[in-house]
């Protein structure tokens, strides 16, 4: 029996903005199952910013992805067929499978799913990597204290939304940035932030001044670009800066005009003693995955935590959502529904 | 009894290096001694960078000095009349009196110091405010670990000899950066650092690689500029950068021109995961400044740390050897002898 796959693969390397002519739709005949091997139906497609970096060639954190190369993602999938005994038929697992309808996996490279615990979808955000993101970054670097004030921005995305109610948890003051005055009533009516902060606005500089009577203590970093100058200058002294993304930078293509901020940023650092710190979430994977798991879990259960999610439907809006992702035109965790939830039904 | 006190005001701010007509000579009668207080006699003066900083009203982590005020700076001084049960006549103590040649303190801001411990002026160097700086900065920020590389520019300074040899002394690979052949040779042949750079050199950017063919596990930032700009190409995976000092911008009078290399800076800290961080020794002072004491003498004894003083004579000398340390002219730790060091005789 053979299963054929609609995948998307990287036509060619964006210049900027990536184009419909960078993607390439195929249709292909997936290979027989080897031992230990599943064959899995996408559910859910994870779209999410980093996936810009493997896209280019330049150095990063991760291989990029080559040109004919299926683009890779987090998804959600069924299983429907198996050579392995640690999964059966029916099993919805998280995998690393990318954009296409079809794969074929190792068993051992899928971690089953409980859909009576939650949602299968969340295991793609606020129980995946976006929550684990806003998680570590936050406890491990940001360490915020209890009165302290936490700014974040993509505030209505998962790792936003993530951070500024974990930063409420732990008693500090949270203060999110979003574009739009839906998304910025999102986050005082939804997530419980103290203060909603809309970079969309003319005053948007001021509005940030009065949202921060007190300074910033944490900045968790996800966007770059002037909203992140803003903010820069409300840091307090020993104030942490978690980075863990600058999406506002990632279809640039040239360093841009002057003048040249660095000086600038670094003198900051230096006299108000700052912390800025690079991460991955791997990296604190072995040290903090099992109690995020089981602490997100139960701040879902009782309310502290609350998510969104923006699904749109069919593989083939995968290119358009994710130039969307890049600008801000999702609200919540975007995802790709590419086959039937039949969890949801 | 009235004592006669020469002193460096500051006349005007500096704008860009220093002036000499930024300061103003003045000799002017010290009030009489108070309920504990002490009248001191100026040995030496330290010079060190972040003077600069307080000749300019920008905010930054101390207050700046008032045009009209004596130019503040630490002192060994010698106790020449006391109204202070703590401090007697005769009495060598460390004090912040600034640029003049007598001043009055209260004894409760001066510390005695053993002249038969280590020569006096040592508080003022490896014993002092910049040898606690490479200590703290190096051990409780950059955490060198046996065979990683150090990287430390101005590197035959009080601040950066200091730090590749207590990098040596943790099993690390230490990496000097200097102006000059003779500077280059004094790291190698008197502090003992593993391979030495001139960054005066034509071909800096490629001697730099070749001395660290491992990469660069701690950038101890001490300067800015373009020596910072090549070493942060180095940087490993997972980098400290302990941010101390940035010399080479202090008489920056505006922005410099682009590109903008912010956002290929930060590109950097999130892609390798590193970890800058500012700091001002004082930080560290209640928690390591005792262990820094006991270990630095230790190594001082041992012949594991080694220093060099560069010592100008007389008061007046003071403004131009200020000048000279921006640019790097002097070679070892900059001191003004004010007055005579009766120890030395």
């Amino acid at each position: 029996m053979s299963t054929k796959s609609t995948q998307i693969r990287l036509a060619a390397r964006p210049v900027g903005e990536p184009q419909d002519s960078d993607f390439e739709f195929v249709t292909t005949e997936l290979p027989a199952l080897g031992d230990g091997q599943v064959l899995l139906r996408t559910v859910y497609l994870s779209l999410d910013p980093y996936m810009r970096g493997r896209m280019s060639a330049a150095k990063s954190y991760a291989k990029p992805v080559e040109v004919g190369d299926v683009m890779v993602g987090a998804t959600v999938c069924e299983v429907v067929e198996s050579r392995s005994p640690k999964r059966g038929v029916g099993d919805l697992v998280l995998a690393y499978t990318g954009w296409q309808t079809y794969a074929v996996a190792e068993a051992h490279h899928t971690r089953r799913l409980d859909p009576g615990a939650a949602p299968i979808s969340t295991a793609l955000g606020v129980l995946g990597m976006p929550g684990f993101t806003a998680y570590a970054g936050l406890l491990e670097i940001g360490r915020p204290q209890p009165g302290e004030t936490v700014v974040v921005a993509a505030a209505s995305g998962p790792v936003g939304s993530a951070v500024g109610q974990i930063a409420k948890v732990k008693g500090a003051r949270a203060v999110g940035i979003a574009g739009g005055a839906e998304k910025c009533r999102a986050l005082l009516e939804e997530f419980g932030f103290d203060a909603a902060v809309d970079h969309r606005s003319a005053t948007f500089r001021d509005d940030l001044e009065a949202a921060t009577p007190d300074g910033v203590d944490v900045y968790f970093e996800n966007v770059g670009g002037p909203v992140s100058a803003a903010v820069v200058r409300r840091l307090n002294k020993f104030a942490r800066v978690p980075v863990c993304g600058l999406v506002a930078n990632y279809n640039a293509t040239e360093a841009p005009p002057g003048p040249d901020r660095l000086p600038g940023f670094l003198g900051a650092i230096l006299t108000l003693s700052l912390t800025v710190r690079g991460f991955i979430q791997d990296e604190f994977v072995p040290t903090r995955h099992d109690d995020f798991l089981r602490e997100m879990a139960g701040w879902l259960r009782d309310g502290s935590v609350r998510y969104r999610e923006d699904i749109v439907e069919g593989l083939e809006q995968t290119p358009d959502a994710f130039r969307g992702l890049l600008v801000g035109r999702n609200f919540g965790k975007l995802l790709v529904r590419v086959g039937e939830d039949l969890t949801r039904e």
